[in-house]
C-alpha cells in the first residue's frame, strides 16, 4: 500500500543486499515511519518479540524470512543441527499466531529436500518470497471479497456510509499487503462506497489508535477512535453496520483466536444483530486444534500498567499541543496505576463460531458452521 | 476509610470554617494525595466537570454543598432568582448521575421551605449534612448485605478466594464513604472472607486503575489489573465468581446506566454463567426514566486520544522505573493516535435488567425483575 505516494511492503527482501530484509518498524508508528534491517535470526526473533512486526499474516512472512536469514548464517558443517534450533527460536517469540509457527515448519520441510547447504540456502529464499507473496495475493482477495459485501450493504443503506468497526489492527501492517479486516475497507473506499471506520484503540499496545488510525488517515478513510468500552454502546445505538477483525488462528469449528477482547465485540454484536466477521486467510486455519488447546500468550505485565505515546504537557489541552509533540517526537511511558499493583496481561482470546456470522478468505465467505445459533440469540434478544 | 491509617470521606465541610468544602482531589490519585477546598459554585462546577469529585455518590453529595455555598454567598436581594441559576450550572456539569441532579432539586424544594435568606442557609446546611450522611450510611449498608453474599460465596468455594471482578470506580472514593461496589468487598474482607480483585483499568479516565487499584492498595486487598478487553476471557476460563460494579442512574425495570464498557462486561457474564451485581443506593433510582431517555454525557475526545499518567522513560523497563517515577511525580499525557485522526468519547451506557442477577441496595439484594433472562441465556449457551 501506499505511504505518502510511496508503495510499500509490511516485510521485503532488499533486491540490492540479499542478505538484508527490510520491515517497517510498527513499534515507532504512528509517530515515525521508520525502516528497520533484520539480518539474524536474533534480529527476526528481538523484532517478533518487541513486535516491531507483528499481525498474523505478517509474523508468517517474517517467520519465512526469519528461516531464510538463518539458512544464510548457517554453518555448511551444522546446517541440519542449527536450523531446527532456528526454528524453535523463532517459533518461540508468539505462541498464539498460527501463521509464524506454521511458515517456521514450512521451511523446515523445504528445506529438507535439499541435497546440500547451498540448495537448502536457495529454497529457504524460494519459499520465503512465496510465503510472503501468498500473503499479500490472499489479501487482495479478501478485500475484493469483503468489498462485495460492503457495496450490497451500501445499497442496502441507500449510500449513506457503512459503519464498520474493526478491533486491534489487521489492516495492511498486520499482513504483507492490502491487509485482512481492512482489506475490504480498502477495496470498497477505492471502489467508491461511502463508509466510516469505528476504530477500537485495543488496550494494551493500541494497535488501533495507534496503527489502524494511522493506516487509515494514509489512505484517506474517514474514521474515528473509541476506548474499546464503547464498541457495544455503539451497536445498541445502532451506529454499527458490520464488524470486520481479523484472526491469529482459526479452528476446524471456526472459533477465532484473535486480539484480547475481541470476544466482547463479538457478543456485542451477537446481542444487537450486527453482523460479525473474521478475514482470515487459510494459513491462519489450523484443522488440528481444539479452542481449548490454542495457546494463549502472557506478555509482560507492564504493558498494562502503562500507556506509551508522545509526550503532550497535562496542562496543555490547546489542539496544537498535539501538533507541538509531534514537533519533537519524545515516545514516552505513563504509569496508569498505583506502583505496588501488579496486572495481568492476556494478549488474546478466542471468539467461539457460534458468535461470528461469517468468515472472509481468499476463496470467498464462509459461513461460520454454527453462525445460526449467534442470530437467533440477538433476534430473541433484542438490544 | 482509612488513608495510611487517618479515617477520611471524599468530601466534607471544614468544622473550623464552614464556608469551606473540602474534598480529596481525585485527579491527582494514586500518585498525590492532595486535599482542595471549595467555596463557590464556580468551584463546584469545575471540581465536578474536570472530576476531582466523581462517581454517583460522591456527586450527589457535591451537589448538596455545592447548593449550600451557593445559599452562602447568594445575595438576600437576589436570594431566589440565584438559587435556580445555580441549580442549573450545577446539574449541567455531569448530565448521566442521577444522584447530582437530584441532590440539587432536593435542595431547592427544601430551601423553598425557608421563610427567609438566613433560615434557607440554615436549611441548605442541613440537607447538604443529610445528603452526605445518607450517602456514607448506604454504603455501609450495602457493604453488610454484599459481605453476606461474599460469604456465602466463600463457603460454597471451600474457604478459596472469591473472586471479583469490577469496573471503573464504585469504592468509597465514588460514594462519600464504604463505597458501592467495593462496599462489599472491604466488608467481606475485614470478616476475614479471602478474596481477589480483577480491576478493570477503564479507558479512557484509567479509574480502575488510578482509583480502585489506590483504595484496595491502601486497604490491603489483593488485586490485579487488567485491561478492560480481558474480563471476557477470564470469564471464560472460570476465573471470575462474581461482577460488581456502581450505577449512574437506574430506570424502574431495573436497566442499569455506568461507566462505559459496563455493558460489555455484563455480556460476557451473561455469557459465562457468572453472577452480575450493580451496587446501587435507592438515591440512584429514577424510577421516572426509560432507558433510551438516559443521557448519555459525550466528554472531550482528547480523553480518548492521550492517557495521562506518572512519566517513565519509555526505554526503562526496570522495576526500579516507576519507583523513580513517584519520587519525580511529572503528571504527564501521551498523545496514543496520529495528530489528524479524531475520537469520540461517550463517557456511559447501559446495561439492560436482563444481564443483571441483581442489585445490592441499603435494603438489601434485590434481584433484577428481568435477570431470569440472562442466566436461560448463560446456560443454553455454556462458554
Amino acid at each position: 500500500m501506499n505511504v505518502d505516494g510511496v508503495p510499500y511492503r509490511t516485510i521485503w527482501l532488499d533486491p540490492g543486499d540479499r542478505t538484508a530484509v527490510r520491515i517497517i518498524d510498527q513499534r515507532k508508528l504512528p509517530y515515525r515511519f521508520e525502516i528497520a534491517t533484520l539480518r539474524t535470526v536474533g534480529d527476526f526473533a528481538a523484532a517478533i518479540r518487541d513486535m516491531a512486526v507483528r499481525g498474523a499474516g505478517l509474523l508468517g512472512a517474517a517467520g519465512g524470512y526469519g528461516m531464510y536469514v538463518a539458512a544464510l548464517h548457517a554453518r555448511d558443517d551444522r546446517f541440519d543441527a542449527d536450523m531446527p534450533k532456528a526454528a524453535a527460536e523463532l517459533t518461540a517469540t508468539r505462541p498464539t499466531a498460527r501463521d509464524l509457527g506454521a511458515a517456521v515448519r514450512r521451511q523446515l520441510e523445504a528445506i529438507s529436500q535439499g541435497s546440500d547447504p547451498s540448495e537448502k540456502r536457495r529454497i529457504a529464499l524460494r519459499v520465503a518470497e512465496q510465503i510472503a507473496e501468498e500473503n499479500a495475493e490472499a489479501g487482495r482477495k479478501m478485500g475484493e471479497h469483503g468489498a462485495a459485501l460492503m457495496g450490497n450493504m451500501s445499497r442496502r443503506k441507500g449510500g449513506a456510509p457503512v459503519e464498520v468497526l474493526t478491533h486491534c489492527n489487521a489492516g495492511w501492517l498486520g499482513m504483507v499487503d492490502h491487509g485482512a479486516a481492512l482489506a475490504p475497507v480498502y477495496a470498497a473506499f477505492d471502489r467508491g462506497v461511502a463508509l466510516h471506520v469505528w476504530v477500537d484503540e485495543t488496550r494494551p499496545r493500541n494497535q488501533g489508535a495507534a496503527l489502524t488510525a494511522w493506516e487509515l488517515a494514509r489512505h484517506g478513510v474517514p474514521h474515528r477512535i473509541i476506548v474499546d468500552n464503547a464498541a457495544g454502546h455503539l451497536m445498541q445505538h445502532g451506529m454499527v453496520d458490520i464488524v470486520i477483525v481479523g484472526a491469529d488462528r482459526v479452528t476446524r469449528a471456526g472459533d477465532v483466536a484473535n486480539k484480547i477482547g475481541t470476544y466482547q465485540v463479538a457478543l456485542a454484536a451477537a446481542d444487537n444483530g450486527v453482523p460479525f466477521y473474521a478475514a482470515v486467510p487459510a494459513s491462519t486455519f489450523d484443522r488440528e486444534i481444539h479452542p481449548e488447546e490454542i495457546p494463549i500468550e502472557e506478555r509482560d505485565p507492564e504493558e498494562v500498567r502503562r500507556a506509551s505515546g508522545l509526550a503532550v504537557e497535562e496542562t496543555d489541552a490547546s489542539p496544537a499541543a498535539g501538533a507541538r509533540a509531534e514537533d519533537n517526537p519524545e515516545i514516552l511511558s505513563v504509569l496508569l496505576c498505583p506502583q505496588g499493583s501488579t496486572a495481568r496481561n492476556y494478549a488474546f482470546d478466542v471468539t467461539p463460531a457460534r458468535l461470528i456470522t461469517g468468515l472472509i478468505t481468499e476463496t470467498g465467505i464462509l459461513s461460520s458452521p454454527t453462525a445460526g445459533r449467534a442470530s437467533e440469540r440477538s433476534s430473541s434478544h433484542p438490544g
